[in-house]
């Protein structure tokens, strides 16, 4: 969507290690926002983007209109079903069908042989490996790792809106995720207990205010007891008036 | 769906005009069945039909099987929305979902130059022009007109259900079509008017029990009140226990 950051450089750059031809799309979907100021709001800015891209080395820029990509009377979407509906899509209805229903398009028309996306928008790779392989899109998914700035915070055209007081606000995510995974590499099994905590760090700073934190399945997403198999960790947090996500994977050693 | 008739075979005629590499897909595609039972009974001859299709030069015949189709764990699904809806949409709930996501995944397997559809299913040819259209497949629909017994029975595999009786009954569908023409080109406009004559002329023959008669717009398949557009004028109807389905197109020719 634009706005581009070191986090969709460490794409290109992963990308360009492993394919011959690169290209990139940029395009603000209205269809994947559920609320209409954020998406009149959303950071915008072409021209430094295409710069970034050419320097980066990038072959192809699509940046399709808006009518381009929805011409009049377009009514078809994609539905990935109960994926889509839970964690961020409880939080933001309608989301993950913006997401499948534009991935699904720009997949048809660029025909890749493989698609990056980034790791912080983790339902997101799920949905999206979900589709390519409900509807044998046939292409290959790349999760590139969330790139994160010194203060441990994920990068995100988003953090834009963030003042300085937010910004370390906002490094409670992290530390939080941070902290479950030190529970847990002490032993700590319990999931309810792990989310308490969480919680319970993420409400000594007062600018936050939690949506959800979860403790997945990493391929289901769907809530786990304790932690048996690979484990996505996620929150939403409110910092003032701009919403977060975050999440890390904890991978328990399966002995043989 | 295979249990192959001249219908199909026009598609290939067709397109073995067009195009160098030809290939036919044969599933019987169980989510686009309202009904368990009728896709239970729903005629299946693959040995006949790969030597149809091989004495008909198809290049390719791709057979795949329902858990290649839908392996475990899918819950993705193309929906086209309110054209998915109506008319066999009304009478076949969820029917061009499962029309409209198995095209899409078999395009997308594909990946084909020209896709060939047969007009006798005008809903369907419509639901996968707009999900072409929607989500940029990339293809080339083409429609092949319909292809009528002596009597002007529609071909359809479901017409080996019929007993010699159904068959002289089901005649009616296109009589009743046929009547449509005639009503128009002698200057009747009215489709209330058009349709309750062609409902007095189906009910006139006991074993017929009628679903709907629509006229509508040839695109977006809204009923229309008069004819003074590209007209679509279909209608399901029951012969004993199977149900048909039948259409023709009224183009009124507009004087510049």
């Amino acid at each position: 969507m634009g706005s581009l950051h070191n986090g969709h450089m460490a794409l290109i750059n992963t990308s360009r290690e492993e394919n011959q031809t690169l290209a990139a799309t940029i395009f603000v979907n209205p269809t994947q926002f559920n609320d209409d100021d954020d998406f009149t709001r959303y950071p915008r800015d072409i021209k430094t983007d295409l710069s970034l891209l050419e320097e980066a080395g990038v072959d192809i820029a699509f940046t399709p209109t808006l009518e381009e990509m929805y011409p009049p009377g377009i009514t078809t979407f994609v539905d990935v079903g109960q994926l889509g509906d839970i964690l961020e899509g409880k939080y933001r209805p309608g989301h993950f069908k913006g997401v499948a229903t534009i991935v699904t398009k720009i997949i048809s028309i660029s025909r890749p042989t493989r698609v990056y996306f980034g790791q912080k928008d983790a339902q997101q790779c799920a949905v999206v490996k979900k589709i390519n392989r409900d509807l044998h899109l046939g292409t290959e998914i790349v999760i590139v790792p969330t790139i994160r700035d010194s203060d441990g915070l994920a990068l995100s055209s988003r953090n834009l809106y963030l003042s300085s007081d937010d910004k370390k606000a906002a490094t409670t995510l992290y530390r939080s995720l941070c902290l479950s995974r030190t529970l847990w590499d002490h032993g700590e099994n319990n999931t309810e207990k792990i989310k308490n905590k969480m919680a319970e760090l993420i409400h000594t700073e007062p600018l936050a205010s939690i949506d959800y934190i979860s403790i997945a399945n990493t391929e289901t997403l769907e809530e786990v007891n304790s932690i048996t198999g690979p484990s996505l960790v996620s929150l939403a947090v409110w910092i003032g008036e701009t919403r977060l996500i975050d999440n890390i994977t904890l991978c328990p050693i399966i002995e043989t």
